[in-house]
């Protein structure tokens, strides 16, 4: 498979469904594994590197699963290629800035993905839409048990899965759902949910990981602790936590249509009124403004069949994704706003304007029935 | 005539048209005088302001123009009534705050307008759209011409006519014109202008005169001096600055089209999308939007025919006419807000979204032609 496959179409967790699809973006679970007797990526050599990259790449393309599988070793990716990668989750930004001795195997439809010699030997990962961290936990256990009796991970007894960084020694594991929040935001409540996740030793971050932002009102919420807690146990209090989180949410939609309606058709109406006129605008901004109308379409303002062309723009309208689709290399930030804000407004274009007499009135927001 | 009448239509100098019509919104002249041997009306008593109401008014309803004249005490008005007044500048803010022994007395198209015991006995203006100080110097003069018989008018042979204040001894008079310089604003040249313009002696001021902030990037140009000049002079002299403003600010527009065009479209688009879609907003905020988009129809953006809904949301979205409008004495800002909105809106339905092919590409801005 080439990387214009993976670059044209959408992920399985994009435009796929799921419980509590509307507030629960995606699932995630990762692995961290090592080879026994090899150093660290960052401590071994270039020959190590890539002898490593050899044997644990072979290993992951002949898992049944990886049929047809996109794979590449890095150096033979532009930065904007690789960027697109992170732009999409499918590899970190750490991976991105690797090179020789480092490479990248996924799947077809984006659901698994393997970076070769990032921090660790190997870091695979699960993801699907909506809350489903049971699902992408059994699918990242079923690829490391296949790959158990080909490679030989390191592990010790006591302490479990060695790596790199010895905040993930134990589990190697590293659980997180992407939430989009606007209620939460809109009523001034992140700060204090923050606060209670991080009190229970879960973290929330911002839309990349680890010291990002938070844009779009979206957020990460994830396990800090890998040690001392099996993964199921570890899974299964990250998803309470979330349940909870997606209570709040409702419940703060819900009081902002009952207190504040006005502000909050002010803030989708003219949300939709500048992306579907702006000509220039940045990344940040879209992507807040995108929120609003993801908002505005929980609440039946937008047909729902309209979702996912929102959805997609929140991928689409990142810098390197926009590059790759004009099929230039380098790109002004002017330009790229440019680009963005007529991106933005063709594909708005199918979006009717708010429909204020379809407005929610309750329950808002999610799909608690899916499940 | 009745206020209603007043209110539900827009003035002469509104729905006109003149030269230079798309940048010089209205051209103003104002003569104040007052009634030898009677005090001014900051010194007079209430029974001797009621007098001069009575004969001054009685004078000014026999005028030929003023048949079926609006003519009202002000007492008669309530504040809301007096401030729809202001907001057509009819009246001054300052006569707004008056109440019994002062009147007004106004024609059918609003292009002539009487203030009894304002800061004088009578202050009497002319207002008409587009550049036309002489026609309105002219209208004024007329009037005044037909009062000098009936009134005996305070004139001294050395300094003029007498009048409250010194700084208008002599003409008495003010000509203005109200100025729509977006291109200036965005171009970060008002200042410079402002400079240029009060070391000759003439004065810059925001919507609604002295001591007002710059709305809509709508300026007020005036004469400072009424001493020393024939009335003739100042207004030919006002006009040669104004025509020179003029030009500076299609300099400005077309300057911006050619080196910053995205950046007037997205401001442009931004405007129409917001005013479309807003379910709250400000009125300065409003000024300022409408601002953008009355440049857009002078860039051809928007159809020439809907030039009217603009300029008229211009004051339709003034507080006190969206109270008067909804029939609501006491409103909240937040009430307003969303009723401006709500107004804004609707009426901006007729106005088709931008048409980028059609962007005008010089002359900008003026219609010098129409002289």
């Amino acid at each position: 498979m080439k990387l214009t496959e993976i670059i044209e179409n959408s992920g399985e967790w994009l435009k796929g469904d799921g419980p509590h699809r509307n507030i629960v973006v995606s699932s995630r679970v990762r692995l961290a594994r090592n080879l026994r007797s090899k150093p660290f990526p960052g401590w071994a050599k270039k020959a190590e590197r890539i002898e490593v990259l050899k044997i644990v790449k072979s290993a992951v393309e002949q898992l049944p699963e990886m049929e047809d599988a996109y794979t590449e070793n890095l150096e033979a990716l532009s930065p904007l290629e690789k960027q697109v990668l992170v732009e999409r989750h499918l590899i970190s930004r750490e991976h991105a800035a690797k090179g020789v001795g480092s490479g990248v195997v996924m799947n077809v439809n984006q659901s698994l993905s393997f970076m070769i010699n990032e921090e660790d030997h190997l870091r695979m990962q699960a993801i699907c839409c909506g809350l489903q961290l049971d699902k992408v936990f059994a699918m990242i256990n079923q690829a490391d048990s296949e790959l158990e009796p080909m490679l030989d991970f390191a592990f010790h007894p006591q302490l479990g899965y060695l790596t790199a960084c010895p905040s993930n020694v134990g589990t190697g594991m590293r659980a997180s759902a992407m939430l989009h929040l606007p209620g939460l935001v809109m009523s001034d409540q992140m700060n204090k949910i923050i606060n209670s996740v991080n009190k229970i030793g879960l973290a929330v971050r911002g839309l990349h990981g680890e010291g990002t932002e938070a844009m779009g009102n979206l957020f990460q919420v994830s396990n800090q602790t890998t040690l001392g807690e099996a993964e199921e146990e570890i899974i299964s209090r990250l998803n309470d936590v979330i349940v909870k989180i997606i209570e709040h949410e409702c419940n703060a939609r819900q009081l902002l249509l009952q207190k504040k309606p006005v502000t909050l058709l002010d803030q989708i109406g003219r949300a939709y009124g500048v992306l579907s006129y702006a000509h220039s605008i940045s990344s940040k901004e879209a992507l807040n403004l995108l929120s609003v109308i993801k908002l505005g379409t929980d609440l039946n303002l937008f047909p729902d069949e309209n979702r996912i062309v929102v959805d997609e723009l929140f991928i689409e309208t990142q810098p390197a994704h926009l590059q790759k689709g004009a099929h230039v290399q380098k790109m002004s930030a002017d330009e790229r706003d440019t680009l963005r804000a007529s991106l933005i407004r063709a594909k708005l274009q199918v979006v009717p304007k708010p429909d204020i007499a379809k407005i929610a009135t309750q329950p808002l927001g999610t799909t608690e029935n899916d499940e």
